[in-house]
């Protein structure tokens, strides 16, 4: 053997790709270390609380699957790399719920929704080309579009939605038949991070400028199903067939499970057909027969009303302790569904510099920036979760990130009061309080 | 709403990536759909047989997990990128039978080996860098790298796997220190599709040259422990803690649930987390706590020996029938292990179009040319599955597929003592039976 101390092929460091030089780690990736400290409050995450899955559901689920020879068997082997037409016809059967008519050609099952969109990425995106989406948004989405560098451009949302008129402003500035801009990417219902749901009136706005500017419009909906007031709103995907919908079963089962779904126009399917034989041949076949089974044998809409009700008085909590705690000079949205609280703060208050002091005081959050594909934009603002922590500990986790937030506005205020830096208007993602 | 009638926005037919366009579909899946054909005996999958897998042991690994409050939490909830810690000392476990020491912190985990393909290529190759692989080499490899766009050069092999003469001039002409060169891609057991095995003195040598070259190197191991006979090869990753080590629970427990690995050094793996985040957020968290179960609570070396013992069983049946039927002007390769054998043909028999009259005499196989990444080489040999059908089924789909060949040589023999074409020598890639 050669003398392998004086040799060296650990260059790799050097030699990554243009597409890996980009991309940034995941903010709350990183803070999940932290998170696991005992003392500290997580409002970082975006976990569903799975112990509200009782026990008698996941077995019958699995059961049911591993108790027969023939679904033993074919969830123990390769699947196709769309689906298992089981799964599929679920699917059908869940979009059916939400008032969307498909077929199982025209689903295509991933691992996840977070596949999903790298596959539209993949399939779609050549470096310089063009994206839109929600300022802020989704941050594992910009990772999945960021992984094929395009230029992500944002349209800030308030309490209706994505804002039409500055998307309008930007489909102009992009151009008609400008064969850059490759889609636009939105989550109408309950927003991540922002919490806001896009109304009625928007969404036929939304639908009428994707048919006018001929540009592809991708869906994203983990959360709709999770709504704790108001009523239900009709998804994109009912407006127009050719809508490309995401769902998911990590918020209405559990995400332990790895499986996602595209509903769209078959020859859209078809190119992203060829694009996943190269990225993982198929998904879990075993977790497409337990998740068929979940929402085939079991009581899995009892399970769903009590994520709905526990998320429900979460919220509240959330909601009430921001009241009762913040200062005046922060503003927050008011979700009626989903994960997440989207609080803005004065503009010179810096929420990434601030998460060390926040953490000191044990309680973890996600900065602004990271939801902003430059991160220049939302230094201000910072995503808090309420899914997965008790009310108690909500109302807690409040108290501390308040006091964390006093502090430092106490400095600024006796500037402000010295007329030295003026105080900031309400920006344009905010709800004022 | 608008008249849609009047718009369309499907015009995504023509605005995929450039990557897409290269992408063709695999062979292999567009005849699944032929192969459920219950006349056709097919010899075109790479399945496992997972009947061999005795109920008890999928329930006892299963109940393991849900059955445990606290495991069953787990399994049902978003898991950190690079994998469970359980399932990371499973992996080692794994490693240490082979004879390959390693740390959790060295394991990445991903959803099968094929996910870990894609993610090297994402993480490291630009359009036009250069990848090194055995020719013909494994079709979905191929699918991987393809996506990032690089130039794939293939070294050819014989009975003792890669040559390393042609190796090394290959490595002389790219130039050492040549920033494009990105890694040297092989499966040293019984390779896929060619069935060789690369031997001891043919591993010492690669090791010397990607030592000499600085070339990162990636070892897939798929099949490594199914040897039918023969003994146990050293792993280059035993060789050089340097090497990128891939392996998988396809083979050796059952490919409907999700699991592959990844052994390297750390910074290797750090930049692979980073590419991991946007492509699917985690790994299915049920799949690695089954199979850290199946792989510590059940009796699992049992199951790999049955496995060992009707594989065995299978190949046998396959190259006897081989020897009785095929043609004198036919060779193929002797696996000692794996799944494959390799089928040379003369030059002049197109196994591309040969295919249509073996599905219509009711046998199926994977033609050559789909091994090679340009699709120009190996049009005159096929690869031959023996680990899913019976022996008495290998035997009939060989005589079928004597019968197809054989007819085609007819015609081309009178030719050939006519002296109007000349018989063709044996090709590198082929071992004279």
């Amino acid at each position: 053997m050669p003398n392998s101390a004086h040799l060296e092929f650990d260059t790799s460091r050097d030699r990554v790709a243009t597409r890996v030089k980009k991309l940034r780690s995941s903010p709350v990736r990183d803070l999940f270390s932290a998170a696991t400290r005992p003392d500290v409050i997580s409002l970082s995450g975006g976990m569903p609380d799975v112990s509200l899955i009782p026990h008698d559901a996941i077995k019958q689920a699995v059961s049911a699957v591993i108790e027969d020879d023939a679904l033993r068997a074919v969830a123990l082997q390769y699947g196709s790399t769309d689906g298992a037409l089981g799964m599929k016809k679920t699917v059908c059967s869940l979009m059916r719920d939400i008032g969307v008519r498909c077929t199982p050609e025209q689903v295509f099952l991933t691992s996840g929704a977070q596949q999903a969109l790298a596959l539209i990425a993949k399939t779609f995106l050549d470096p310089g080309d063009i994206v839109i989406t929600e300022g802020p948004t989704y941050l594992t989405a910009l990772s999945a579009f960021n992984g094929y560098e395009p230029e992500v451009i944002t349209v800030p949302f308030d309490d209706d939605g994505m804002r039409m008129d500055i998307l309008e402003e930007t489909l102009e500035r992009i151009g008609k038949g400008n064969p850059r801009l490759k889609f636009i990417y939105t989550i109408p219902n309950f927003q991540n991070p922002g919490g806001v749901t896009m109304s009625d009136e928007r969404r036929r706005r939304l639908i009428e400028l994707v048919q006018e500017y001929q540009v592809m419009l991708v869906e994203d909906d983990p959360y709709g199903r999770l709504r704790y007031e108001g009523g239900h709103q009709v998804p994109l995907k009912a407006m127009d067939p050719r809508v490309v919908y995401l769902g998911t079963i990590s918020k209405t089962m559990a995400p332990g499970l790895r499986v996602g779904w595209i509903v769209a126009p078959r020859h859209v399917l078809a190119k992203i057909n060829l694009v996943k034989q190269g990225t993982d041949l198929c998904c879990s076949s075993f977790d497409q027969a337990v998740v068929e089974h979940y929402f085939t044998d079991t009581n899995w809409q009892k399970v769903l009303q009590a994520f709905i009700q526990v998320y429900g008085e979460r919220r509240d909590a959330m909601l009430e302790a921001l009241e009762e705690f913040f200062p005046k000079e922060a503003t927050w949205t008011h979700p009626e569904g989903g994960f997440f609280v989207w609080v803005t703060l004065p503009e010179y208050v810096d929420t990434g510099s601030m998460l060390a002091e926040a953490l000191e005081a044990g309680v973890t959050y996600v900065p602004g920036d990271s939801f902003y594909p430059d991160g220049k934009l939302g230094k201000n603002s910072m995503r808090i979760n309420f899914s997965y922590e008790s009310p108690e500990n909500l109302r807690e986790a409040i108290r501390r990130l308040a006091e964390v937030i006093e502090e430092k506005l106490e400095l600024y205020r006796v500037f402000i009061d010295a007329g030295a830096i003026k105080p900031d208007q309400p920006p344009v993602n905010s709800h004022v309080n």
